[in-house]
């Protein structure tokens, strides 16, 4: 399913962004790009669980510890992942490139890649890609840096939103690539926040992991979890806000503010998913904790029989029903209700044969809800997925490494 | 992928076997089948774990719970699964029916139902089917039996061993149907095992547990586990051999004879799994927990991605070394190996190119394993699973309630 999304995007105070063509994509499309804070911004980031992370992952892992970071150097077209020592060389040669170029110290730099794994990365082309790049910097650059940073995308992955903090007026932006949890051996999921927002390192990062518990990792295309996933929140501290307290409204506006963000990211991907011709959201109520919730929503929003009966339209509340029962979470099938869009499909224990046409019809709109209530609770919980299609299986079967 | 199978079946003494076409199933074929033992046999069994357990899984749980059963009355065509209170009643019925008609107390007789989710039970033509079949009980008939249980199989599932217990000779047969942990709505997995072994209750369920620990529970069309999952073991002592003793010799030959039956019914199913074109084993070792291994190789069995490598005969390691990353599991990248058949193709952190081309023309073939080697430990899994073809696709999208 493929969107029209703004790719102007926006300018964050305190930011700006460039772009290059440098040669590690052999397509001849942008494949670096730089983020860059006027002064080193606070960050927090939250990076792949997966045992097998990449090179840029452990450098940048490292580099945010501190809580600043002043640029961020991307590749696409190569992962830099399972490409051993060398590869840990070059992710941090990466940064010392961008340093040097930018004029800052390079534990300041992080680095992330995105792209093909298990080949070195070719440093010649990234050092000078990033030399391009530096002096293509621009408070107008976001759109480009959107560009820049896809793979099997089929469109750039840009949010945003201005929100008051106290009496100043905040921007927060959000930009993305991801077109499955990972694109063939095109891993994986990058997401940067940029706020002008003056911002402690502790919210930081706290926010960054709420994103992902509520957004980012209540997204599939395919329950593949990449080597590579990482997600960066810079706050240049520009606005002149006073910084948020803990638990104070300003950073629940905050949090609310880049929550929403979050959702229309994992909406873009989800919509982008290979092969996917729907976006479905799977809405899951009544549980007995918000855990409890998201692995349902979670199961079933990676069931290939529920994804396969989504690409053909079926109102097969059977599979719903089966996944909800598989996801582990103790239910009772008489306290279960499942709805199609607004339609009761399983209710009371049975098929509702009444509600089947309506599901139908619903399900052949491009974007969907299936709403389960688990009678069991007050905790809820969203998910958003596409279908599963004959395209999906072509893709990842036909692409050869 | 389709295999041809000895549909002859065997004896085993002790019992008979009988089927029906009732029209359950539309197309006119055998929907019914009743397994009947001369007196009442130990029985363990195994049922799914999925909370939308279907009506005949609840009857039959209770049924096997003293230890004894005499007959087992199968329906295809329909799993009366989300069936609500009349599903119930009709699962009870169904075995009162079976009693009468073999003149033995209905206690003694156990349901199991498989095809479409929430039909209540054509109960005019379990009642017709089941006078039919009795006629029809007859020693050579599990063939037969074989053939009234399938839904979306392509061939009938048999497999059959003869062993020495003592100084008798033993016969144990497995019969199954599955072709997708879920078909369509056409739930599931039923397995059946007759042996004319002596054996204690407590022995019959042990086995039981074990064989969908060792070879059914590593087995994966799909990864949807379904609403009426069973296994039956049911032992008509008519061997005469000494009933083997906990840890005897003895038992543990039978277990191994059990265990090489299930793991051929595994590879049946999964080569019979819908769309699938080839018959793929993931074996892991080096695990620090059988339990481990068992994760890892799940995992990577599941992942869409791995599957449509496989289809496409792609070696491509980074989808494997990425699905063994996410399981959950802890590794060390570098001293973890894969192998597509004896091929390396990734070792000490690094993919090994020279192996691609000799990995590729092993994954053309109908059949081979995958092996992955954690190095960290000495325990070991395996796992049978297919590819995702477009037609397994095409086969769900396509199949509407």
């Amino acid at each position: 399913m493929k969107k029209k999304v703004d790719e102007r995007g926006v300018r964050v105070p305190g930011f700006r962004f460039g772009a290059a063509s440098c040669g590690i994509k052999k397509s001849g499309l942008a494949d670096l790009a730089l983020a860059m804070a006027d002064r080193p911004a606070t960050v927090g980031a939250a990076f792949t669980r997966n045992s097998f992370r990449a090179a840029p992952v452990d450098v940048a892992s490292e580099r945010v510890r501190r809580g600043r970071l002043q640029a961020i150097v991307v590749n696409s077209g190569n992962a830099n992942a399972c490409t051993g020592r060398r590869g840990l060389a070059d992710a941090r040669r990466s940064c010392a490139i961008a340093a040097r170029s930018l004029g800052i110290d390079e534990k300041l730099v992080a680095p992330a890649s995105t792209g093909i794994i298990g080949v070195p990365l070719p440093m010649g082309a990234v050092s000078a890609g990033v030399d391009v790049a530096a002096t293509s910097l621009d408070a107008d650059g976001l759109g480009r840096f959107a560009h820049a940073i896809m793979t099997s995308d089929a469109y750039p992955k840009i949010a945003h939103t201005k929100l008051s903090l106290g009496r100043r007026r905040v921007t927060v932006a959000a930009v993305a690539k991801g077109a499955g949890m990972i694109c063939p051996d095109m891993a994986t999921l990058l997401v940067f926040f940029f706020t002008d927002a003056v911002l402690g390192v502790r919210e930081a990062r706290s926010l960054a992991r709420r994103i992902c518990d509520r957004s980012l990792n209540a997204l599939s295309v395919d329950g593949d979890t990449s080597t590579n996933d990482s997600l960066f929140l810079l706050a240049s501290g520009d606005a002149g806000n006073s910084a948020p307290a803990p638990a104070s409204s300003a950073l629940r506006s905050l949090e609310k503010a880049v929550d929403d963000l979050g959702w229309q990211i994992a909406r873009l991907v989800a919509a982008d998913g290979e092969g996917s011709t729907k976006l479905v959201t799977i809405e899951v109520s009544g549980a007995p904790s918000v855990e409890a919730a998201r692995r349902v929503a979670r199961t079933v929003g990676n069931s290939s029989l529920v994804k396969t009966a989504f690409f053909g339209s079926d109102p097969n509340w059977g599979r719903i029903a089966c996944a909800v029962g598989y996801s582990g979470v103790p239910v009772e099938p008489e306290r279960v209700s499942i709805r199609i869009g607004d339609t009761f499909v399983f209710r009371s224990g049975e098929g509702v044969g009444a509600g089947r046409e309506k599901a139908r019809i619903a399900m052949k709109r491009p974007e969907f809800a299936v709403r389960i209530d688990l009678g069991r609770g007050a905790a809820q919980a969203r998910y958003v997925t596409g279908d599963l299609s004959t395209d999906y299986v072509r893709f990842n079967s036909a692409y050869s490494t």
